[in-house]
């Protein structure tokens, strides 16, 4: 059992990225994140900002440094794999306190430290989805001339297939999901706020050693459960309404969530004619993912079997996405997806089923082996009374 | 007891800010928010987004709207008291996904609609901090000819002051932030490793209805004591060795937090003198908030007790900060800060004091009244041993 990614993975991901690079004439490469934007720094770093964002910067040859806020040096030192630790105001937290008289660095600077004095011409970025106006600007005015490069696809490729220290950290982070899903069906009652029940989840996940929740739980009742994204509520859950249950933790970083359909007493008819079809929906997409398998080609089966089964009006969108330092990676299985699924990808599986009058998830997380998926969980895929 | 800000005070906050706008000749103002920044968005619509991020869009006069990603519109029509909501590509989340064959909407469209098809000539932005680059770029896009606005005052000048509804919301989150203290002095043990402890208090806080923790805990241990911003780790906490706990929770959307140092068994010499000058350091700070008093002054004797008691070198930041919808709001309180403490300010006390071998914060909330500091705990401010 581990609990972390080894420092050698950090150098051999260091290197993967700085190849690119090189094969595209890239001086440096700026990868932004935030608090709730953490993936790329977590998987070049291990530093997950807080209050604060941050980028790693590196450069085609040599040690990459990561950039903080002025507020957050211990915090990174103790949990940065990479030690070259430079400061700029850009990256302060969003109440922007002024630090007067601490001496911070600027892009600029980093960039000739970097390449040792040599000018820098082309400044790849990746998280362009993300990155806030005032960093990216920082970037920019650091050089009159540099060419500014859009480079999100190398991190994105990279972490699409998993290692398997990463695999043992999602499988490990899927059983405290699972213990923190049975300690919701263990204590919620009718009467309670969605928000209570909530307690029991998180402080379950957190005693078992989780860094801290994927996303704050969805414990949705009624109505509510048609929200594909949400969050708990004050609202009262009662007896004999649908309820829902999505949420995942964070393992040595690494994410793996459960979403189920369930009811206390006794499921509502038309409630329970939905939950069969996620089952059966999902079941259908567990064993329709195959390394060698075109992904849109799963994507159609799963149309096929909600416009047979008449639910297509429940459609939201496809049937999973990647999953690892998140809960949602990059690639999305849809309609138009063009990639072909590999051994050592990581999905969830996420049968979101919704119209005006409630709705449902399914969700599990899977690895594409040799011989198809491999579920993280299989139990608790039926009618959930309490 | 209240649990949210009723609806005629979004109106009213609504209405300050189209005031403003008329004065300053803005057509629509675009107020930028994202999961780990929903501090505008919650102040003006109530809802706080998960996943994607969203904007709230004031014109001049009429309606305003909310803007949020392809996958949220359940979930924003529950949360939301704006119920105009548009759906835009750029505010989907960060894994990309494409949503084939939704009908989504454009910053231009938008403005069109809630300018009745006036052009749009002066757009005000705020969240200029952290608004991500290609939102940015497609309201820049939206018009040739419009002139973009930095505006961000005028939301960070209306959320200084709170109302009557807000400081009760505070209070209460407040009161649950103290049970979630005490859930954790009850139950941490030598040997635990820092996130179990977060286990009692984070579960305590969900299930007296906090809607969500203010910032993942940090319990710190040992050396890790000197983190100003951190996360609860691995690490296993030992007897006898310093102890920092720092959180709070959010209720009624309302942030609250409480920072003590403690110790199981025996606390250290060198670290309890470190305690009592926090104490003392807290103590003088509380009794300098008065309104009408600059803010600077209350600095002023921060650091003159601090170097005094020959602690200076312990400093990192001034020792309030701004709070309400957030942990950290503005203003920052500094050597060079230029505001006057006013009745209805909120603020965080928060005396950071580390150096390389440990650290501590007392944190607790206040409100400034006419007799100055009215401070939402008092409990806990000594040397604890447990």
């Amino acid at each position: 059992m581990i609990n972390k990614i080894p420092l050698t993975e950090y150098e051999e991901r260091i290197k993967k990225v700085q190849n690119i690079l090189q094969q595209r004439d890239i001086d440096v490469l700026v990868v932004f994140g935030a608090d709730s934007e953490p993936q790329n720094l977590i998987y070049l770093s291990n530093y997950w900002p807080q209050f604060e964002t941050a980028s790693v910067v590196i450069p085609r040859v040599g040690s990459p440094a990561l950039i903080i806020g002025p507020e957050a040096r211990t915090f990174a030192e103790d949990y940065s794999v990479i030690k070259k630790i430079f400061q700029v105001i850009e990256h302060r937290e969003s109440s922007e306190p002024n630090y007067p008289g601490q001496k911070l660095d600027t892009y600029g600077e980093i960039f000739d430290f970097l390449l040792s004095g040599n000018k820098v011409k082309r400044i790849g970025i990746s998280g362009i989805a993300i990155i806030a106006l005032p960093v990216y600007e920082a970037i920019v005015n650091s050089s009159k001339s540099a060419e500014i490069i859009k480079a999100d696809d190398i991190l994105i490729n990279l972490r699409m297939k998993k290692s398997k220290n990463e695999i043992e950290l999602m499988k490990q982070s899927s059983k405290i999901t699972i213990k923190a899903f049975e300690a919701g069906i263990n204590n919620i009652k009718p009467g309670m706020e969605e928000v209570e029940v909530s307690g029991y989840v998180v402080g379950e996940m957190f005693r078992n050693k989780a860094e801290s929740f994927a996303f704050v739980p969805y414990i949705l009742s009624g109505q509510r459960t048609n929200q594909a994204i949400s969050r708990a509520s004050h609202k009262v859950i009662l007896k004999n309404e649908p309820v829902q249950f999505s949420f995942g933790c964070r393992f040595g970083n690494y994410s793996s969530s459960i979403g189920r359909p369930l009811c206390i007493g006794k499921m509502p008819k038309k409630y329970r004619e939905l939950v069969n079809i996620g089952i059966g929906a999902q079941e259908l997409v567990i064993s329709s993912l195959k390394p060698g398998r075109p992904a849109k080609e799963v994507f159609k089966r799963y149309w096929e079997f909600l416009v047979n089964k008449g639910f297509s009006n429940y459609f939201l969108y496809g049937p999973c996405h990647g999953a690892g330092v998140m809960e949602c990676e990059h690639p999305f299985l849809e309609s138009d997806s063009e990639y072909i699924l590999e051994e050592g990808m990581t999905f969830q599986t996420d049968i979101f089923l919704g119209d005006n009058e409630f709705g449902l998830r399914f969700e599990d997380g899977i690895l594409i082996t040799s011989k198809g998926a491999d579920v993280f969980n299989n139990k608790y895929r039926e009618v959930i009374e309490l």
